[in-house]
């Protein structure tokens, strides 16, 4: 067995619920741990074709207390469809699954997503708990209750609030994901250094420099603690996004759109985000509440990152703005962004024009 | 315009909401009473074939001061499924709804259950109002937040709660109902008799005694909004079904295998009900709760509101029995019935044995 470290446990709490987020190295195999929290007689394990042959025996191996059964799905945002989420309803109908079984997601946002949703809508609702492997889904995706699927022409069209039961971050999983993928999680830790400001990105800055792919096990957890409790705040002021919690999605109305534009296929999530970001900034500045040289240390930010930071050429900024006017982010058809006014100060405005979004666009264009 | 009058208010409180179930006639022109209840900027009306040619145009123009969307969907159990709850996805998407559109849904249970489970889903979750226009959906199924679809393997097995904003019950529509939906309707409302017993049994009595097809205005809406009063008080006592919500599922264990095992096209949801009740007062009888001679009160209540009682020859009890150990109301996979002390006196028994119930399933046969 793995050695097992508990780092930290975050707590969530909300109006009628509270959950805990555990970090730590050896999670995956943490069988009492698990028990604490699996109260039925079933489980169902749901992963993907990447993840299942690195870690899908040592969870199996932790739930062998338990009736487990297994569904690996294809691995990509691709795949956060209507089929994906039909296989999971199957498999729980087939194997008997009544209301006392418990969803436990394996691996990054996609999985955890789908899962959750499944878990919103079985039997009007079943326990789920949330094993993040990639970064993103670690610091973001995993906590909060956001679970969907996409639909062909829009992401996270079809989804509920549905509160994990506890999360379990093992950071050794880091230690598998690609590069790429590691870089795209860097993104929405750079969202929330954008909107927090203060130490928070002053320390992200540093990690940056120093080049944060070679972090310790302590510098990692303490990064991901960091965004777990901010993430926390936002989503206990605001469960259902009536107010502030919006601010969370910084640069996400583009990430979206450029997402559903590629038909989720051309980059990761994060990276999508991190265009996304840059986008925002420019939005920010032309507005004129971002000053040039701000806008200049979001896109140093990003580079030192190694994150893509512009539109391609062979995109077309006006089917880009369509999509946002379809995007969930849009109140009374007047276009809502959340825009910087400051590193540390977001806001959001809800009466951006449809034709400075064009602008902005176009003007991201590498 | 028809003549608006209002006979009764019932209000729904639940923890984090509340809202108001109207009965009265004339309210599907009532266009005051709707702007009260819509924020947005745009409604998705949804209904079927056959109440469309009777009412829709009337809805759509009482709903003429806001952009108001339609979709019909063909009539039945059979289409609460996922081609038509994506058919509703796909218009909102299509047509620009955000999150602060209104789905409405005009028609029976089957309208009502995946309406709602749309406005559940959409979006993560959007405002929802419930016009029923079935004896049934009037007295039980637009009420308390049920939504679902159904799996081909199992009723209601994909679902969540997720409460109307106001529910709009005009009596006038029971007058185009066929007079084999009525009696179903009758199905859900003998279930309240026997769960209440005393005052409520008796007057039902003594209207199906009367002939309740000439039951007046005043009685029926007196009738229905008694129905909405219990419905409402085991909903607030236990919005998610946690425990005596559960008494409501009277009969429906039965019901929902024999709808399930005939693919939701050989009986109405209240016929099947009826069927059901028969059932769970014979399982009652043998269990040794409810004597023979209220056995046999249960079996002429049925007959004199003309429902069927019995299963058909042609059904196979082994199925059934197989169909109810993948039902949702079966807890750590002990069988999980409601039964009958008495008239009036009902509760759940978590240990009932599978061969009772197929016992039980074989001599119900007609």
């Amino acid at each position: 067995m793995a050695n097992i470290k508990l780092y930290e446990t975050i707590p969530v709490v909300l109006a009628t619920e509270k959950y805990p987020v555990y970090i730590g190295q050896g999670l995956l195999s943490d069988e009492a741990l698990f028990r604490s929290h699996v109260h039925g007689k079933s489980v169902l394990l749901v992963t993907n074709e990447t993840i299942a042959p690195l870690y899908l025996a040592t969870v199996q191996k932790a739930f062998s207390f338990i009736r487990c059964d297994v569904v690996v799905l294809p691995d990509g945002e691709a795949y956060k469809n209507q089929a994906s989420l039909f296989a999971l309803y199957d498999k729980l109908i087939d194997s008997y699954h009544h209301r006392d079984t418990t969803l436990v997601a394996l691996g990054g946002g996609v999985i955890g997503d789908i899962t959750g949703f499944a878990a919103a809508t079985y039997q009007r609702g079943v326990a789920f708990l949330q094993f993040p492997t990639t970064l993103l889904s670690q610091v973001d995706a995993s906590v909060g209750g956001k679970t969907a699927i996409n639909h062909p022409r829009g992401k996270n069209m079809i989804g509920s609030f549905h509160q994990p039961n506890a999360v379990f971050i093992d950071i050794d999983t880091l230690a598998t994901l690609p590069e790429r993928e590691f870089r795209a999680g860097l993104a929405e830790i750079l969202k929330y250094g954008l909107l927090m400001g203060g130490t928070f990105l002053d320390q992200l800055t540093h990690l940056l420099d120093r080049n944060i792919l070679q972090a310790s096990p302590e510098e990692l957890s303490q990064l991901i603690a960091n965004c777990c409790r901010i993430k926390a705040q936002f989503v206990q002021e605001d469960e259902r996004e009536q107010g502030n919690r919006a601010l969370l999605n910084l640069g996400h109305t583009f990430a979206h759109a450029l997402e559903t534009d590629t038909d989720y296929r051309r980059w990761l999530h994060g990276e999508a985000v991190a265009i996304g970001l840059y986008c925002a900034a420019l939005l920010s500045h032309r507005l004129g509440y971002l000053s040039k040289d701000e806008l200049n240390q979001v896109d140093t930010l990003l580079e030192k990152a190694s994150l893509p930071r512009r539109i391609p050429k062979d995109r077309d900024a006006k089917r880009l703005q369509d999509q946002m006017l379809s995007d969930k982010k849009i109140q009374n058809n007047t276009l809502r962004f959340v825009v910087m006014r400051s590193l540390g100060e977001c806001f959001l405005d809800d009466h951006i024009t449809a034709d400075v979004v064009l602008q902005v666009l176009k003007d991201a264009v590498e």
